[in-house]
């Protein structure tokens, strides 16, 4: 059985579109899907992007705002049936943001993972393959992104990489790929 | 049968190349392969970018420069064969820097893909898989380019991802692969 | 038998982790593997990685330092067992930093590569997926290191793709893949 599935790319590639499949595909008759958001709407565009996506889920989606505290968040909502997480790169942005201690925070995330029940479905990011960014701080967080997907990969049953909306197998089965293209 | 084969990849990773094999493979007897090019000869860079591209190409090639009406272009060239198209992401870069609708753009080239008889390949990048760009313009960039990504892929028979010369099957059947790497 | 492995992906994919354990899989009773620098420990966070890698590698390592001169590097060590090189791109940066002819370098490394008779394996990076970097050293260096990649691939038995310390097969057998994530 797929307990953990974890979904990464690069910017607009299709990502959210495809865990919300997998999501609602995970869901049995009566469960509801909780969306479970890391991201903070601290500006325009942020705000625009969250509620596009809210718009685009529909109302059969529960939510949760989890942005820091991601381990209390899944083990709280276990139970209830599939999770999807919205998503993991944000969430290491306001912790870093916030100073802080990600190992901390990521063997918390991997504590709480590696007791779920019910499915979870985490999005995640691809920031490492362009042009080494000049300053450090980006560096700092493209690096601490990288170790962070290999730890939750490790840990998932499934992984998969999208690209033009379309996913590659990385790990474990394949995703059921959404049918209907943006 | 395959009619529209897209192309994605990053900068420098063969793309064009095995485009451009592809293509040729498409040809029947006596057909001549046509290039639909979107560059602007704008800089310095661009100009020797396209003329070492045309001389790879060698003269079996016509060519027809489409920087912003690709569906026309498309249209036109139905019934004289295979027409690869490099590439999408200087075709979007064109339509923003020219304030042109984007969207309407974007379905006048589905429309016309989705009528056409003779094979069509195009070429398109990944531009999403750094860390996020400081600048507004660029974000909107890579934004509008992951979208028209997954709208053609979405129209596509075949889409393939390359690197290293090398492509990985996104949808459809695998492309027939460059035998001569560089 | 595989005799060239090139294993690229993005910062922090789990490239050096997954070539160190292929590297390890290659070499027979008491061979000892030998591991080829070409970092430079220019900078704090440079050293720093070189000081965790050679902490993780361990003492069965032997270490060879080769910013420069592969091609002499690998003939010279040729017989005494699997080689790993980490990595092409920061070979890259020291040549084209250092004002040496890349062209006359990629033929030398490929004709030593070609007449190896112990394994190698090389690890290279991704670095042409994101925005256009605005300044022209970026861009020819993304443009070097592509071309670089595609040439090198060309000429190994095997190529593969790493995000989220997991491989994907783009040419050859598929790696042996990593058991323990990080």
């Amino acid at each position: 059985m797929t307990r953990i599935t974890l979904i990464t790319g690069g910017a607009r590639s299709g990502k959210s579109r495809l865990a919300e499949a997998e999501t609602l595909a995970l869901c049995r008759a009566r469960q509801r899907p909780l969306y479970i958001a890391t991201a903070e709407p601290g500006d325009a565009e942020m705000t625009a992007r969250i509620a596009e996506h809210r718009a685009r889920r529909g109302l059969e989606w529960d939510d949760l705002h989890a942005p820091l505290d991601l381990a209390l968040a899944l083990d709280a909502s276990d139970g209830r049936g599939p999770r999807l997480v919205d998503c993991l790169t944000l969430w290491l942005s306001n912790l870093m943001l916030g100073g802080h201690d990600i190992d901390a925070a990521t063997n918390a995330l991997l504590d709480a993972l590696s007791c779920q029940r019910d499915p979870v479905v985490i999005v995640t990011n691809e920031v490492g393959l362009g042009i080494v960014p000049d300053n450090a701080l980006a560096r700092a967080f493209r690096d601490a992104a990288g170790f962070l997907n290999q730890r939750v990969a490790g840990a998932a049953d499934r992984v998969a990489l999208v690209a033009c909306g379309l996913p590659l197998c990385l790990k474990g089965a394949p995703l059921t790929q959404a049918k209907d293209q943006p």
